[in-house]
């Protein structure tokens, strides 16, 4: 008889070598004199998980072993599958006619000065070594203003992928890193209102819908239509910027507490910011858009006024392109940047309930951007202005949910029970084990288990990873 | 009639946008409606050079409106053709069995630290901003060696492209940048003696012959033979690397100058360096490894004597690959950088005698690398060491080449006299005039003229930029 330690399967990418992106599970060659005694109730082998030269894993055991806080390497298979998601966007942004630009990974600290609001204070700055005073860049589209006023552009549809530094608090289970790449889709120049701010959510769409991330949704809301409710709610027009970035965390906080950070921190009182309270929780379609429209405060408001006329203008063309669906007008969106002028918008994955999932991917938003008609004219010496907007894609975050989808692992001991097993795996919130023994070897299948469900079922061993992959679909 | 503006085609790139890496000659579209007078023996036309949205120039009437120095920014074009340029390194680079890794820009200083000798002062250092002291990657080789100790590999065969950084002094038109592309190979394991190193080198060989950027040479040598000589000529051991460093400038200063540095600077005894001298100015092939393996001095040192008889069964592996022809085992050959053990090398085109051509590019090597046994032991808490070889692609200079070969110009007058506009391709060494009079149009032609030799010939206009392209090839 002969023991085996079954496979299990959960949905984490293993650190595989330049195979590239494959879960590589292959027997030892020492599996067929490696017999380990009479225990349970069929043959079982010794397996192992083939970690092919290039597998991170590793660790610091010297200190000074390390890449900086924040940033990582990247094995093979990480650049296989991170160039495959690149190439996917890439795609997108060519077919809607863009073509690339590179910048410096370093720019005058001066260039970076004044754009980012409360961003600013996590831009990586080097040392003064004699010379100008230089920065790392903190997103693409500073540098891509830059560009534009420096080269007297005026019209122009670019797209740059590019890592971008932040000395942000790294959360790298989420994919937040100080590191990263950014894939930057922009539209420069006077156009008709709205096309190509509905172009830009066009692109988020299908960049997401062809990555097969699952259920999302486009949030969108306009700097102008949170800057009329600001003004109605007697918020002082200094306050605006700062009341913004308290508004933007309605995503990740419930409105207590950004109540409590407007009032306390921000100084506004209690009365404005229950009366923003009003507005920002609102979200809804053409039909909010409506009902905002004959608001007897906003619609007073010329700001206000302008920016719901345009998001009604927006919706239509959403509407045309066949994705207002997955699209919320949704008023607690304010996004961090100071640069935004306009139409903003967020891209989050509706996450799925899955309890037996142990560290559910909450990723945060995988796309974001919008319009910054003013950025340009900060950089140009008479103040001329190149109305833009774009959109940003969020790879890295992109590319944990990915990395989590097909994980695998084994339970490292030579003599393995499998009810043991089964019981980690209950343990752990695996979802499949997949079990090998004598019979399932002389079939060609796979067993495979719901462990959950604590349901078996035989697969063909050459439709094994397809069927986890299936079955692993939200 | 109609007046032409002769079209000078010279082989400089134009800063043409998102068609990419195309020279692009449209003609005006009011050049109809533009007859302007009786003027030559032939029809005229304006002609105009589009030059699209992207196009670089600008300048910077802002001060702060500028990259930092040293850098540059992408238009399209520029970022088309480097795109075909790395694909083209990468397809050889995968062809050869290697993968991908990719490491931060960002390394803790202390990685970066005694690994390259008098460069190290060249390394870009971030402000301590609190946390970790770090720095740019100066190149792609020590951060190669953190990976491979970190993860503890001791077998693999990657490929890196990724931009490094250097406060060097940028000599920006011989493609001499402070960020830059590096494309690099290196085989890290212990394989029989020379064989990874001559892969090495046939990949040099490869691309340099793919990218037909004309003749070539690769000068070969071995730190183990210039450490004989030193030792041999009597030289301290303290000395070794920073000789080394002298003796490298050869290339770039006659030997005087370079004898001058090592007795002035580097405190060698005139006796020393003059006996150096008579080593370092030697270079040939199997027949000059021979002669020195008979010298009675290097013959009895045991370093010079290893590394020799590993020079030989590299030649005789080149010539087995048929590429020992490109090869020049040259002992002035030294390279900057201390972590290497054994053979280096360093490829260098062959510029072409061209009167015409006006600013001839002298780019300097466009690949280099070596032999570096001890670096990941640096790294190796135990230090474990991996012996590692590796070549790095100067696509950078590269680019420089190829970026002169297809440039264009016209002269900025409204009413071009031909004679006025051949006197001034005459002036300046520019090789071919394009001519497109009436005549021309109603055969569907274009007059190419060879400026030096006074000869016009009629080419089918679907033809020309190919014919252009055949003149000015080396």
């Amino acid at each position: 008889m002969l023991r085996l330690g079954p496979l299990v399967v959960t949905g984490r990418l293993l650190p595989v070598g330049p195979a590239g992106g494959r879960v590589s599970l292959s027997r030892s060659r020492s599996w067929l004199s490696r017999p380990t005694g009479p225990v349970g109730d069929r043959g079982l082998f010794y397996r192992q998980v083939r970690a092919a030269a290039g597998s991170a894993g590793g660790g610091s055991r010297c200190l000074a072993l390390k890449t900086p806080k924040g940033t990582r390497d990247h094995p093979p298979a990480h650049v296989a599958l991170r160039d495959r998601l690149l190439a996917a966007v890439v795609a997108c942004f060519k077919r809607h006619g863009a073509a690339a630009i590179d910048t410096p990974v370093l720019e005058l600290r001066e260039t970076l000065t004044g754009k980012y609001g409360e961003g600013a204070r996590l831009i990586y700055e080097l040392q003064d070594q004699g010379g100008e005073l230089l920065a790392l860049r903190y997103d693409l589209t500073v540098p891509f203003a830059r560009y534009l006023a420096m080269n007297k552009i005026t019209n122009m549809k670019r797209y740059h992928v590019a890592k971008v530094y932040r000395r942000d608090n790294p959360a790298t289970t989420r994919g937040r890193y100080r590191e990263f790449y950014q894939c930057d889709f922009d539209i420069a120049g006077q156009f008709d209102p709205m096309i190509p701010d509905a172009e830009c959510l066009k692109i988020v769409h299908e960049i997401l819908s062809d990555l097969q991330l699952g259920d999302f949704l486009i949030k969108v809301n306009d700097r102008r239509i949170l800057n009329g409710v600001f003004a109605v709610c007697n918020i002082p027009e200094s306050k605006f910027i700062t009341t913004c970035s308290t508004v933007d965390k309605l995503d990740k906080m419930p409105w207590e507490e950004v109540r409590r950070e407007m009032v306390g921190e921000k100084g506004l009182s209690p009365e404005a910011a229950d009366r923003i309270g009003e507005y920002v929780q609102l979200h809804g379609g053409l039909d909010l858009i409506e009902r905002l429209l004959q608001d007897p405060k906003l619609s007073q408001n010329k700001l206000a006024k302008e920016g719901l006329g345009d998001m009604k203008l927006l919706f239509e063309y959403l509407t045309l392109f066949g994705i207002a669906g997955k699209i919320s007008f949704d008023l607690s969106l304010a996004r961090g940047l100071d640069y935004y002028t306009g139409v903003i918008f967020e891209a989050v994955l509706l996450q799925q309930e899955n309890d037996h999932v142990e560290e559910p991917v909450s990723v945060g938003s995988v796309a974001g951007g919008g319009r910054y008609d003013g950025l340009v004219g900060m950089f140009d010496p008479k103040g001329r202005k190149v109305p833009c907007v774009g959109v940003s894609i969020g790879i890295e975050r992109i590319f944990s949910i990915l990395e989590q989808r097909v994980k695998a692992e084994m339970l490292y001991k030579k003599d393995p029970k499998l009810l043991k097993q089964l019981q980690y795996c209950e343990d752990m919130g695996i979802p499949f084990a997949a079990i090998v023994g004598e019979q399932e070897l002389t079939d060609g299948v796979v067993k495979l288990r719901d462990v959950a469900m604590r349901q078996e079922v035989d697969i063909p061993r050459e439709k094994l990873v397809d069927e986890i992959r299936r079955r692993l679909e939200p």
